[in-house]
């Protein structure tokens, strides 16, 4: 997910006392403390990789599941299954972030030894940037593919509505001198948060990746929001979206088939207090080293260079990034200016924070040009 | 991979008639008889489902590089690592249809009670349609995902020139009601193969699938085959093209990376005969019996019919369909009135044929709009 762009102006506050705060907060809620500590890790990681969507945004969301008891803010995941090499485990709906850093941890511990394993959920709730867990399993030398499904919002290839999540896949592997490579992406063409986005500032969509409650492709945010639905990953069937139609498939059959969770529609939608979303996660991690790749992380460089050495594509494209390299810098920035919200952000969290008495850190102003003087 | 479509005129001949041919064809460069039935397994197959690019098509190539040297026509597969979870091979350049094979049914054996499990192969060859592994996979009631790397075509985003493989990824399930789940997908927006077609037809490319040498994106298959590259799925950055991209990357780094063989552009062209591709390919088998998911079938069946029930998007469209339903639709026309091949392709075989004293098989004349009549 790559960074949505700095707002014109906004505010800034230091990332560990956003850190801290989101874990009073969820305290506040009745959360235990180790549990509080890995929402706020996964939360403020996200706005410091600049997928605000993802990040402390949803505290108010959280806490709303949270009083309607929706969220189980006490509960622990507990291993109900499985084999030595993929675990199946119940979420019991508690914190999704809990139980998904107990989970890719525990992949973790197994794939040392074994080369590869993996860790299966059920009644798991929305945990926020799925590169997260893939990134810790990276900062162990592995690789981490983790997937979820969602609530539906995107709409298969020929057909409208919304049917789909738009099923995030995340892999994270480390290099040697090029940073981490983290993919992470939703298997739609845009997410629903970039639409919100797009709405707030007047901004058109790209062409094709979403369309009206017809099930006509729509540039416009209005029509999109209004009963339509996002396309898959390519777009339109001509321009391949059914590829991104058969991973948000993939998706789900290797998380909520597989796991026993919910699928496609029966998704209950994270925004409402309807009921536990039941989501189903798979977490995988892969161990270069009991598979004798011992150069793995310079093997990694040397594809990393292959594509940076690509000439830039004509019209001052700024040239080619590894994926996961403008979060890097986008947290590199932040970790020093402070993590930057909008100004809308910053009422909700520091509505919030009121509310629950629990009152949002000490800002500063924030103006996107007067970004250079920080640097 | 869907198929492409039937041409207007051309030759039809018996599938099974076909499949000897092409064993006895790759018997005669000297490959074990056992090697050569999983070779025309996997041709035939591609031929049926209507991937033609991939299919007894591709024989021609085959035997030139058996010829040359370069595809080991007797070696098998040697087991020289891993751990027990995630096995690690060397291919020897050998028929990549016949380790793929051997390597998804070690992947398949080892899943049956470990509930996960995987093969890696390094100096491995071209092995047709990644499909065929994870529907094996399928057929035994497991999950197959299937990844292999090949020779450099798509540009990075942001960048131009062939730097990445179409990487392909391979997806397959089993449903109880509605046939077998199969996604076979390049990650880049189109693959080379169907450039070929569009130019052989006279067709246009779809905007935004592939560019020119000057990295402009562009319509026109020529100047596409003339030193162009192909887009990474999703097309333009703005469109999500950032995502086919780092696809292709995970799987490289998934298959040549972690299988200690080639990457990126040090991947041979596999039409060359300038020495082995020495490709990387990753088998993995996933057992929803050992983790707990017994109604596996009837539960994949439950998200297919959420698909199948989405309203068909407006313009004549005809309806949603299950990832690997065309394929299995055009090889159940096929299997009837036999495999059609275009007059070009049939004269390439007949060459074949006739410079290998391996007659083609019999023919009998197809037209298209002669269709209903046979059916």
């Amino acid at each position: 997910v790559p960074p949505v762009e700095l707002p014109e102006v906004g505010v800034r506050a230091s990332p560990a006392a956003v850190r801290a705060w989101c874990q009073a907060i969820v305290e506040s809620l009745g959360t235990p403390v180790d549990i509080a500590a890995d929402v706020a890790d996964v939360l403020v990681a996200a706005d410091l990789r600049g997928v605000a969507s993802h990040g402390t945004f949803r505290l108010p969301v959280y806490c709303r599941l949270a009083e309607a008891g929706v969220l189980a803010v006490e509960a622990r995941p507990a291993r109900i299954g499985g084999t030595s090499v993929i675990s199946l485990w119940d979420g019991r709906d508690g914190w999704g972030a809990h139980a998904g850093r107990v989970l890719i941890d525990d992949a973790i511990a197994r794939a040392s030894s074994l080369g590869m394993a993996a860790a299966l959920v059920r009644h798991a709730s929305h945990f926020g940037i799925a590169g997260w867990y893939a990134m810790r399993a990276a900062a162990a030398g592995m690789i981490g593919v983790v997937m979820t499904n969602t609530s539906p919002l995107v709409a298969p290839t020929r057909g409208r509505g919304q049917v789909l999540g738009t099923n995030p896949i995340a892999v994270a592997a480390p290099s040697a001198e090029h940073g981490m490579f983290v993919l992470d992406m939703a298997t739609s063409a845009i997410t629903w948060g970039r639409v919100l986005v797009a709405q707030r500032r007047g901004q058109a969509l790209p062409a094709h990746v979403a369309m009206d409650t017809g099930g006509d492709p729509s540039a416009d945010p209005a029509a999109v929001l209004d009963g339509g639905a996002l396309l898959p990953l390519g777009g339109l069937e001509e321009s391949a979206g059914y590829k991104g139609y058969g991973l948000a498939l993939m998706v789900d059959i290797l998380t909520g088939v597989l796991a026993g969770a919910n699928t496609g529609t029966r998704v209950v939608p994270f925004s409402t207090a309807l009921g536990p979303s039941d989501l189903g996660q798979l977490f995988i991690a892969i161990n270069p080293v009991a598979v004798d790749a011992d150069d793995f992380d310079r093997r990694v460089d040397l594809l990393l260079e292959d594509v940076l050495s690509a000439p830039a594509a004509p019209g001052g494209n700024p040239g080619v990034v590894i994926p996961g390299q403008p979060e890097a810098d986008r947290e590199r920035l932040q970790r020093r200016i402070g993590i930057v919200l909008d100004e809308l952000d910053h009422a909700s969290l520091a509505e919030l924070g009121g509310r629950l008495s629990v009152p949002f850190p000490e800002t500063r102003p924030f103006r996107c040009d007067a970004l250079e003087d920080w640097e």
